[in-house]
């Protein structure tokens, strides 16, 4: 039964904010101050996103000009001196919502400042009616709303309102959410049921709207948010070089059989078609969104979890069209992935979707920054042949081919998209519901919440992984009252987990939740060990692009070979592995692989009778290391399928 | 030896009129006055283009505005009324020159009416300096070269010398001759040695002035052209979205490994290159395009000869990157790539450029139109896996993704570049040299010309092919003194051809060029013998997308099996094919391969240990159909590379 959760709601969020907080649904979301994420895996990447990312992205967008654009709408001089794309404000919005998490998770001051200095020239260059824009609507510009296609006007207000609601959310001060507010109103006045029909080119305003109508409980933000999803799909939107499918204006999303066009535009849609589904008590269309869902899954989707198979528009490919030397695999999708999956898990309780999150955090977002968190994968291919040339640091990029991270891009929305993400990670890794608490992400952890009739639970979570596949839980805050503690056993582990009750009792823990209820008392231990042999997987023989290879995975860790573990002159194309033969730990993370090297000569006409015949090869060790590590030891060829020499 | 064909070169050309004319090289290229199609493959297809396309083409531009630009341009209105990209011009050039060849083919009268009416309102278009172009320089738009990147001006001209070219050698009356060259002396003028150190985005110019200088005799054309050449490849063009490789403004192309970038402007390029390598005795310019061209045959071409395998920026793949469900293959690459082999052979004689363009020929350049001339495919895709939806005929298209050929594109260099292609078509099929005449392509076709010291020979092509292997050649015309009459013989023919000589002798014809030298009589006749058997083909390894999966060939004709041969509700991805049974006929120029078809059903997940185990199969014959013919009886899905049964 789902529950009712709408005591949530409301301004006042004592969790210590959650990005999403829906009213009714299986699960309950915890906030930043009921989770911590205190090392590890994550642990490190939040510390360098707070520590290097935030600040990086910000001095990138004031060099680019994408803040002074601001001040040029507020000093009229904007139609001459604004600089970026259409959608540019949009950035400065989410770095705000990372920022505003970043506050919330450690109160960091650097942020708090920041916030404040790019809220007071944001609320200026908003009109008194809550228009705010850099792009349209002054002297030199086009008309408010002329270009719906690719304006990208409303796009920008729903990143603006999500910071606003990140804002409220975790009470940092400042003027920035009644901006949101006052945008909301006058999108809400602007688009209602008797003005303007139109839909925007790129979705995110139907969750921004929904989250800010279950922030401040205003139900015309909600009915909004539907009317732009009913609205969409209807043609309303011109018919672009990419067709209506790109913005997903040729079907409506209650009768779209798997997701396609934009990748990044399908998965927001689908976001706020959950959110108000859910608030609306809309079963059909949730069930229409899970049905989508688990269709993509099967037939579009990446080892790695990456979605997005073309890169002329960015967009999921035709069923099983997924070739790893031209995966797109976009960033921003692998977040916004994240943030679909989360809605359909809080919604649903199933856990396939947080096995799906957990596969995309590790292989997508965790593998598009560099250590030193300043640069970034736009694109997360899964071969790449050439080794590409370093990008040059002191300009952004295009989406990036090359073989190495760019610290800036033209369209810069990946890092900040993983400044949010990583800034808010912690609420993605527990909920709690009427019984008890759910582990769905494993992290060095410190939980500490109130279940139902105020009984306090917490508990502390120990773990090496995804190294080692050892997982405690220990309980720090309990009750006379049994209540359930449970853990997700994710796909990829088989038939190979086993969960350690507090009494000391081994049994196997299928694919899917395990739990154990009790009356526990301070300092019980539940404990999950997963299998971390690693393994070979074999595609879908409709995967064309995949017949004949193999790709290791360790954990959920998708594995590469990556050249620079090959003999000097050597590259990954060389590269056979044998998967009769079982795969060896290689140190420092690694594994080895048997197979060999073949040798690579140009045969002329490359389509013949014997045009497959075989090549001189050389029994080797082939090192496989993780995915998110490639390419940073330089640039390299890699590659994630691996031929066989079957 | 290359032989002096100076004699060739003049504004008067008694051959009827031919794309190219080289001064010097291997071969000497035929007219259209001494090689005439008569019918067979070719000849159907050249009636139609003549009796449909050129009409079709001519109702289009003039529909979509194209022709009224120039109008505009005269009546001072262009900065308010143009439509069409900024390269539409070059279409109603390109449409002239096939126009100029047809009339020159068969004096059609329609094309001479079109040709005058055009070329009036063009030339009035023009400026008092050379300057010609809708797209700039005139009130309400950018200045003149201000955009070199994407404005497309040179290229324009490009194709509007190369009209005037075909005007001037056909001897087709009207001032366009003198339009083009009045915009050759303005290139050299502005573009010269001291003049705008720019190059084009999209080059053509470089043939087209070396082609006006081999028909005019003034040299300054051929320097400019060796200018523009010898510039691009250093960065003058910006760093655009797509990299400087796009235009290939990366390297210099004598630096160049392999064709890469956007595959029709590589194309262009390097047959530039060739002309003024030829021109200028540029020995190691001409073998670097040579090099260039192996290397790319042999990484970055798909077995239908097509070229380019990405459609974001229209470019070449990275090596073996050819996927057949991605495949760009653009109709005017193909044609790009043929006149590029085509300059090839005339330089070297080296068949293997005739082998390419053969394969070219018959499976891109031939599947672009449907049967009855009015639609075309843009993009020549190689694995269809969705039945696409009827494209409108009442409006144009974007690239086309479609299953079905669209009318007419936004960008509509397609049916343009095809109508020239087979209004000319004749003039690729042999050549001479001073011992005597080649046959590089089969057709039924009537040669007649004359050797060195005068001497006339002649012969007559008789064949069914390429549904038929038997090639005859009976001679029409002799002389006392032997000559030679050879034939290519394809490298697909393996060691299966066989020629008969006029005595009757039969000797096996291995690929390359099979030749009788004889006093000919007139009535002798030499006749090859291919062979005809369908067979399988596979891929080098290294191109992944195709591991596991064969292809039927048969002929110089790719086969493929499309859904409308299955049974109801099956799909081409559910074909398996038997490689080790040999292929049978099937009536109707079709073929049938062992095989089954295998079930098809979602499975989760689609990556695991065992994701590609056995599904359930059917034994099934399967109809395979030729390539270029497929999506002529509708909607439907495809694919040229089969997974087997093994």
């Amino acid at each position: 039964m789902p529950a009712d959760l709408t005591a949530d709601a409301g301004t006042r969020d004592d969790t210590g904010g959650r990005p999403v907080v829906p009213s009714i649904g299986r699960l309950r979301p915890l906030g930043l101050r009921e989770v911590r994420i205190t090392g590890g895996f994550w642990g490190h990447r939040q510390s360098v996103n707070a520590a290097a990312t935030l600040e990086h992205n910000l001095s990138w967008e004031r060099r680019v000009g994408w803040i002074d654009n601001f001040a040029a709408v507020v000093e009229g001089r904007v139609g001459r001196d604004r600089r970026g794309r259409e959608f540019s404000d949009s950035d400065v919005y989410k770095l705000i919502e990372g920022m505003a998490w970043e506050v919330a998770r450690t109160g960091d001051e650097f942020a708090a400042a920041s916030i404040d200095e790019l809220s007071k020239v944001i609320e200026r260059a908003q009109e008194p009616d809550g228009y705010l824009s850099t792009a349209f609507g002054h002297d030199g510009q086009g008309g408010r709303y002329s270009d719906l296609e690719w304006g990208h006007e409303l796009y920008c207000y729903g990143h603006l309102i999500q910071a606003g609601v990140a804002l409220l959310r975790t009470g940092v001060d400042g003027p920035l959410a009644d901006v949101a507010i006052r945008a909301a109103d006058h999108i809400c006045a602007t688009f209602g049921p008797d003005g303007n029909q139109g839909v925007c080119g790129h979705p995110v305003i139907e969750m921004a709207l929904v989250e800010l109508y279950r922030a401040t409980g205003e139900r015309r933000y909600l009915d909004q948010a539907k009317l732009f999803v009913d609205r969409r799909g209807h043609g309303t939107l011109a018919d672009v070089e990419f067709g209506r499918a790109y913005f997903q204006d040729d079907v409506p999303i209650r009768a779209t059989e798997v997701f396609h066009g934009h990748a990044v535009r399908a998965l927001y849609l689908a976001s706020g078609a959950v959110d108000v589904a859910v608030e609306t008590g809309d079963d059909e269309l949730l069930a229409a969104i899970e049905r989508q869902w688990a269709a993509t899954v099967a037939r579009r989707t990446y080892v790695t979890g990456g979605m997005g198979a073309r890169h002329m528009d960015e967009a999921f490919g035709d069923d099983f069209v997924l070739p790893p030397d031209r995966a797109y695999s976009e960033t921003c999708a692998a977040v916004a992935s994240v943030q679909l999956s989360w809605r359909l898990l809080l919604a649903t309780g199933d856990v396939r979707y947080a096995d799906l999150a957990e596969r995309t955090l590790y292989n997508v977002v965790a593998t598009s920054p560099a250590d030193d968190g300043r640069s970034f994968f736009y694109v997360n291919t899964l071969h790449r042949r050439r080794v590409g040339a370093l990008p040059a640091t002191d300009r952004h990029h295009p989406r990036a081919e090359s073989s190495i991270r760019a610290p800036w891009f033209d369209v810069s929305c990946c890092p900040n998209n993983l400044a949010r993400t990583f800034a808010s990670l912690a609420a993605y890794l527990v909920t709690s519901d009427d019984d008890g608490l759910q582990v769905h992400q494993y992290a060095d952890a410190e939980v500490s919440t109130r279940l139902a009739d105020d009984r306090p639970a917490g508990f502390e979570m120990r773990t090496g992984y995804p190294d080692d596949g050892a997982v405690v839980l220990r309980v720090t805050e309990t009750s006379a009252r049994p209540w359930t503690l449970s853990v997700r056993v994710p796909a990829w582990a088989g038939d190979g987990a086993v969960l350690v009750g507090p009494d000391g009792t081994r049994r196997p823990a299928r694919p899917g939740v395990a739990s154990v209820t009790s009356a526990f008392a301070v300092g019980d231990e539940v404990r999950l060990e997963l299998p971390m042999q690693p393994r070979w997987v074999r595609a879908d023989p409709r995967i064309d692009a995949l017949r004949g290879t193999v790709a290791a995975e360790r954990g959920p860790l998708v594995l590469c070979a990556e050249s620079t573990d090959l003999p000097a002159g050597r590259d990954v194309d060389a590269v056979r592995v044998d998967p009769s033969a079982p795969i060896s730990p290689g140190g420092d993370g690694a594994s080895l692989a048997a197979g060999a090297l073949v040798s690579d000569d140009d045969r002329g006409w490359p389509y013949a009778p014997d045009a497959d015949a075989g090549t001189a090869t050389t029994p080797a060790r082939i090192r496989l290391v993780p995915y998110h590590s490639w390419a940073s030891r330089g640039p390299s060829t890699m590659r994630v399928w691996l031929p066989t020499t079957e």
